[in-house]
């Protein structure tokens, strides 16, 4: 029977969703504003790309889900509060992001940084909490709270901001500053995501060396295509199209040329279904994710 | 011998400067600028309140001080970090900081942010990497994280700053605002700090009831002596004076009266001293920290 990721992906998102809905009730009246303007960009949707990847990585490798749902919803309210920092006007400036007004312009700019701090912050103790309480041990649980600190602070996602901040004012980047602005800036992200799934579940350090390599290869494929669509993607895509060129930003599309980046990203993608060879039929989730990425066009 | 207590205070904030200098290393030249902005208001001074509390309390219970110090200076990182988003123009608009220009004025707005959001996420995974490293066991630096994301989240000193902004628009503060808003800002951090020395040092479950008994009345203390001097203080407090009248922050002596407030906070000082009967003489620097905190004119 053929995998149908469609609707894989849509079963996983609303899993997710729900969990996230369920991790961050709604406050008294003293919290109301922060806790509805944290409510609001991380139930504003999204494709739940990084809980996925922890989700199907876990998979993999035989772990219970409900064990990886709290770091996979960790990773996405980190993953949010990025985006709530990144579109702040003295940042990226942007009005728009997944189909609705960014944070700031509905709650203010006070309100949109402490909702960000807010979820990176809880974000670290829910994995914990609710982590402990769902019988990961504790363990496994500080290697993963290490690494998506390190994949998440001053050596990882915050330096691909500082740097993409940067070279958004140079004429001068090259491609190679841009692979490494995106590894820092999404790519390490990513590759937790699937490590923390797998680590969850009990992988072995073989297998999570591939699957460093698989998500390696998925989270660059992931943002040559990101850049690729800003030029010329189809339908709806969530924000401005376009941002990238006006605002003078170095793309892959800008310094490789279009045709040349369709052509990495697809190689991209077949060697990050390779390197889940030696991985049984628990990993098909996993290459239909690499495939599917691969071939998106919104 | 008569408790020293100037020198303990010393010679513990020494040490935990000369951690912090090394544990934040500088950049290399891709994130110089990022790296600077953290060193630059991490290092640059201030009474190292909280690492020093999260020390004397783990001195209280017999802890190995080595094992302490990755928690107190995650704790620092993360004060520090607040300080810089306080101070934020969305936020507080402060302009001077621990006696020197605040870090948005010095690196820029974006900077600033990323910085105050890479302070509070490598504070979690050095906390967590070099706890494990010192043989911390992982059980207790699980519940050290947790405490502490509960302290600095949106239950605690986040939902504290929110209530700040909200207040300062109104005129109608009671004292139990002003209470409730302090005892998150500020009170959630001096208590899990306290906790996160003790719990480190093997502290039981009696201990840690009176331990954070006399944290909560202490940090009270402090914020209400902290509001006193910002009227009435002697020489150079760091910061602007009169600034919390200037903005019509609601505060203690502006609700109470000021001769009332420092009724209060004697009252606490002597509160906290009183949980620390069941204690040996090693928990000598805890009760002459509340003491000293107790009188402090700056």
């Amino acid at each position: 029977m053929a995998f149908d990721i469609i609707n894989y992906l849509r079963v996983k998102r609303e899993l997710v969703d729900r969990e996230l809905d369920m991790l961050l009730p709604d406050g008294d009246k003293n919290q109301a504003r922060l806790r509805e303007s944290m409510r609001y960009s991380v139930l504003a949707g999204g494709k739940r790309l990084r809980p996925i990847l922890a989700l199907a990585a876990g998979e993999a490798v035989g772990a219970d889900p409900e064990k990886v749902l709290p770091a996979a919803c960790a990773l996405e309210m980190i993953h949010t509060y990025s985006l709530i920092h990144d579109d702040l006007p003295s940042m990226d400036d942007d009005s728009l992001r997944r189909g609705i007004p960014t944070n700031h312009k509905v709650f203010g700019e006070s309100t949109a940084i402490l909702a960000g701090d807010a979820l990176l912050t809880d974000a670290f103790g829910m994995l914990v909490a609710e982590g402990l309480r769902r019988g990961v041990s504790a363990g496994v649980l500080c290697g993963v709270v290490s690494d998506i600190a390190r994949a998440a602070g001053s050596h990882g996602m915050i330096e691909g901001q500082a740097i993409d901040l940067a070279l958004a004012g140079t004429k001068d980047a090259t491609i190679t500053d841009v692979e490494r602005m995106h590894a820092l800036k999404t790519g390490a992200m990513i590759r937790v995501s699937v490590m923390a799934g797998a680590r969850i579940g009990g992988a072995d350090e073989n297998q999570l060396e591939k699957l460093a390599s698989y998500a390696d290869a998925v989270g660059l494929a992931f943002q040559i295509i990101d850049d690729v669509l800003d030029v010329e993607g189809e339908g709806d895509i969530g924000k401005e199209r376009g941002n990238d060129e006006r605002r003078g930003k170095s793309t892959y599309p800008g310094l490789a040329g279009l045709e040349e980046s369709k052509r990495i990203a697809s190689e991209l993608t077949h060697r990050a279904v390779g390197m889940l060879d030696g991985f049984d039929h628990r990993a098909e989730a996993l290459r239909q994710i690499a495939l599917y990425l691969g071939s998106r066009n919104h």
